[in-house]
């Protein structure tokens, strides 16, 4: 919930040094009661982040909002007091942050929740309605579980994690310290993982009897998957942020500070370096290694090991210069088929002309 | 619920033509109780929907069938009632609404519901079991939450919107008059905002502190997702519809009357304009605009700003004149490069001709 | 839930046998109380799975494991038990089976759960808490409902069906023998299927008046969907397995044992034949046929039918021959293009030659 105090644009300066070098350009006293978009109306006591021209005149905001936050390369008009930083989304975030407020559920068990008597749930934790903790369980600090959330038997909550309403945890999976799981993510569901006879009989199933860590400030998206492994652990490393509709498959291992952006796909078995960041909807095939500090593209499709500091485009997916060569050659094919043609004529009459001399 | 009372082919002619010119072809008191597909067993009570004839086989169903819904361009046996449709589809959709029933919850809100002392339910709401309205949330007349909804605060719900089975709605989204939210959907998670500091440390979260906005006649799938912003409104526009695992990124704003079929990604922060039809499986990178009737083709990723009109294909997505040669020349690349060896050949053979002519 | 003796190495075996040739190396009496997976520590009492040299190094397991599990191709270091199975991964199915422990609900209704009067629900079921079960609804004997499960009007779980948390089934809907629903799948949401007026007015609904059936022994992902058909049934043959977050639009008919991984997408109405496996991020469009025993390889898109037995690639799919010359030509358009300048400069040359002898 935000404090509801007012700020000043000095005081969110001083928080925001914390991550980003800043200054205040005029009254550091100004006060902000509010953030605004600058497509928005802001009012009078509105801190408008205004560092993208396309979307912000400074000017006209000189007019109706109480001050802007920019980068250092912007012209202030005369008058707009402004929070001038460096990295001026990374200082959005922290004044962000002064702001946010969302519902949690009362701290306590809410009187509808079922918690398994062998459960352990932490006095400062908030468990609210109709939610289901199953034996064995342990919700640590201050962990929030939404409306709806349920765990299976033995899962582990670590402290300050927020599960929204409807997510699911399965059996035996652990998550760490402020991680989040948005609505309807699920962890821990069985890995996809069977085998057909030589007979061509029905598939066989291989169980997962393994689990699913989230380690430390892991941030998994709504309706997102993770899948528990045959054996051992899927293992998401520590700070690693994953959007909405991602499936995370059966043994995955994924590094420290990953990013996968919505509906992006890693099918089974990776082993994906620290840093890897995979735009919307990439993919990535079984068994696969993934350097560190790799970045998958938007729509590319891994089908390839790829060395640390990749940067690939493209399905199969290919080096960055490979690949605008081949879309390059591919966007002059029929240029290309058009010279060709010429050359022909060209050759024919020649051999036209040699036919005729030679006779 | 369906009312269960017989219909007559020409009462129900009488309500298609309010939609699209009709005719009724035999008897109009013919006898309808239900409506099948043609390749199940038809009753004498039935109409069957017969325009397309991979399906239908019209004597056929002249045995079976009470009356067939047909387009303008058929033979009809003789003997066969038919209720003749200039859009025989459009037809479909009237005459399947006077048959569908679902189960809805009971008006009145379910003893096991659980709703906040500050929210305000209309008197004609349907509030299943097991559902939470948070504070300070406003169900309007008519409107259905099946069991398991979560609404966080201060969500506004409109009149006659119906939230199926699981259906998350996050703190301050509002949705507008006759919305329909699918299993599972969720409106209103975090946005997937991210940036990493200089010093590479842990990936900081920009705060999601805007909200969602549905329309009035919106349709959401299962297990779709759209995003709330980071400020300000995520807005999809009036009569929008929206298929299952649909992900929709934070401070987009889409038109009305888009379409979205399955398993779209919309990334963020772009302008969608009115009449987009996104095909199943495409995807749109972050901060794009897209002008207004314009049609992605399925799996197309559109990587740059398109205009009014455009149709596009292919990834990175292209018109679709441009994106047919580039398929004709790479379906052509093999046939080319034979090509070229030949002229090769002919032309050694040529060089080396003149050049021993030379001597 | 585990049963919780231990097993032995000959005992293992003998229910393997009953899938998959195997023998045991070493003494049948070594005690097994446990599976590992090669890189978590195995300790005296494990099992290790060993067949794949990249994973394991069996020198090293024969000082830490139990056994090993492996194929008939390996050299076992001595005095290191082990079960050699023709089809290691088959074998590894039976022996998790044996160890695959998950947490059910207590036989019976639970006293939170909502249960209509007029609904069936077998004596050895096990519906959990927060479930609701619709009217008229038939749960028949050892079925599962895990917590917050809600079934709509009408709906059929067949005997030893697993439905896992959060898991819909809409209205009418019908699922075999041993139907296993994984976290927050949706069975039964209405299909997308939309009518434009010519006047360009909204979007006009076709609504979904049928249901969808799962045959015996389908398994269905987390947060995976299957629509219910506008008319008739939507169809997923016995053994068919689909992993989370997978689409089947409305009116498909899928046939037995198939296969579709990840995030794969069937359209609308479109028959698959028995036995198609859809690799990951693959798609379909509407009304198209697809043969038994085709592979549509990962993120390939289908746009047309296709014979029996096709294996395809790509988007837009095509036979594995014809899309490796495609690949390969693109891979070389830049070579080619090489070739052709070269052949444009020696013919410039020739002609050159030739116009100056004529003279």
């Amino acid at each position: 919930m935000t404090d509801g105090t007012p700020k000043t644009l000095g005081g969110l300066a001083a928080r925001v040094a914390e991550v980003t070098p800043c200054r205040v350009a005029g009254d550091p006293a100004t006060v902000i009661r509010q953030v605004c978009h600058p497509r928005d109306l802001p009012g009078p006591d509105a801190l408008v982040p205004a560092w993208d021209p396309r979307l912000a005149r400074l000017a006209e905001l000189a007019e109706v909002a109480a001050a802007v936050l920019v980068g250092e390369d912007v012209d202030l008009p005369p008058g707009l007091p402004a929070l001038v930083a460096e990295r001026p989304r990374l200082a959005l975030g922290v004044v962000l942050g002064g702001f946010a407020r969302s519902w949690q559920p009362e701290p306590g068990i809410d009187p509808t929740a079922r918690v398994h008597a062998s459960a352990r749930v932490a006095e400062t934790a908030r468990v609210g309605a109709f939610v289901v903790v199953g034996p064995g369980c342990e919700v640590a600090e201050e962990a929030a579980l939404h409306p709806h959330v349920s765990l299976g038997a033995g899962v582990v909550v670590g402290a300050g994690s927020v599960l929204h309403a409807g997510a699911r945890v399965g059996d035996r999976c652990r998550l760490g310290q402020r991680v989040v799981l948005m609505p309807n993510a699920v962890v821990g569901a069985d890995g996809f993982s069977f085998e057909r006879p030589d007979d061509g009989g029905p598939w066989a199933k291989i169980p997962s009897i393994g689990d699913v860590v989230l380690e430390d400030d892991v941030e998994l998206g709504a309706c997102a998957c993770v899948d528990r492994a045959n054996l051992g652990t899927t293992r998401i490393g520590r700070g690693t942020k994953i959007d909405n509709l991602v499936q995370v498959g059966h043994n995955n291992r994924l590094g420290e500070h990953c990013l996968l952006c919505g509906q992006v796909g890693i099918s089974g078995s990776c082993e994906v370096g620290d840093g890897v960041v995979f735009a919307g909807q990439a993919g990535v095939s079984e068994h696969r290694n993934l350097g560190a500090g790799s970045v998958v593209m938007a729509r590319a499709a891994v089908f390839r090991d790829l060395p640390d500091g990749s940067v690939v485009f493209g399905t199969p997916a290919r080096p960055r210069a490979e690949w605008l060569r081949n879309q390059a050659a591919a966007n002059r094919a029929g240029a290309l088929r058009e010279r060709v043609k010429e050359l022909e004529a060209r050759l024919e009459a020649l051999e036209a002309q040699l036919s005729s001399a030679g006779r």
